[in-house]
């Protein structure tokens, strides 16, 4: 658990889904931390200073040490406060854990981007479609199970957040995509729910 | 330690940098597994069964469990088998690991990539130069260390292996770039050479 004498900074933006995978990571774990807004057209000194390589939010500083990269910061987090554990046990379950996070930022992440702002309508198509072929992998893993994670929230729920969020928005701008129904993938819309209902979602930072 | 009835499987191709990246951790940890090349232009039924999402080498196949991505399968190994561990044992430390890790195969090898058979010599030193200042963070980590991992070989210098080997090349054909030399990396150019004769090199493997 982090000690009363322990500081914890979040370098942040409010619109970034990476920061807010940080931010339900701490929340989870019930870690206080100070939240700090970066104006990423006129970066702080500090950004600059703890992210010298990226010089990108999210930046977790802790007791004055920086970690960068959200998915490199959630498994720091998990490994220095043990409580609510958001990784496996099982290095088997681990490295599956893993697999996915990755493939969500490498592979649906930009095929999300591609859908939303692609050039023109038949790219926008295009990659709906190859989106479409990539979330059935997701929801084929969430079958028989409440979380990506089992019964309770994990790192893999943290990181797939972000494809709730747009999930969600395909549902509203129904015109985007017939791809991404309700229908097709019950199971990811049902996480979605299960997702937005979550503690995690409550806050204890202070800024 | 792995155990005689336990049956370890790994699918790659020979150029792989990936693939070496398994082996080694795989060598350095003494344990024993088949090696299976995989022929990518017509790809093996099993290959395709192991990896349905990427369709990509290397994985690796632990009693019937397969597990794809080079770090994630090293993450994996590390954790199943216990004896020389690859990645420190402090959360900070494993998270820097991680982090460098991130940053070489997004950005350094992408960069090399582009060095070595960009459009036209400008693109080439244009990403040389790129390269220049990706290494110079790297020449910085190994700040009085032998290896990136310390005094032993851990799972950063399995991963920078590639680059170590790129730098080579880069000797050998001094025109490519002026920006990647011996007196500018010296720590870079040490550390190759001693991951040459290190025991991870040496074969264990049956096929």
């Amino acid at each position: 658990m982090a000690m009363a004498e322990e500081e914890v900074l979040l370098f942040s933006t409010w619109p970034s889904i990476y920061g807010r995978r940080v931010e339900m990571a701490l929340k989870l774990k019930g870690i206080e931390y100070k939240y700090i807004e970066e104006d990423l057209t006129n970066k702080s000194p500090s950004l600059l200073k703890y992210n010298p390589v990226h010089k990108k939010i999210p930046v977790l500083v802790h007791n004055g040490k920086p970690v960068a990269e959200s998915l490199v910061i959630l498994e720091y987090i998990d490994e220095t406060w043990k409580n609510h554990p958001i990784l496996p046990k099982h290095p088997y379950e681990r490295a599956n854990t893993r697999f996915w996070a990755k493939f969500i930022d490498e592979k649906c992440l930009p095929a999300i981007l591609k859908a939303c702002w692609g050039e023109d309508q038949k790219e926008r198509e295009k990659a709906a479609e190859e989106l479409s072929k990539l979330l059935q992998f997701l929801e084929n893993e969430l079958k028989g199970k409440r979380f990506f994670g089992g019964e309770t929230i994990g790192l893999l729920d943290i990181a797939a957040n972000t494809i709730g969020y747009w999930l969600g928005v395909f549902e509203e701008a129904a015109g985007v995509s017939e791809l991404l129904t309700r229908e097709k993938f019950p199971r990811l819309f049902n996480w979605v729910n299960e997702c937005c209902t979550c503690k995690c979602h409550q806050g204890k930072s202070t800024s």
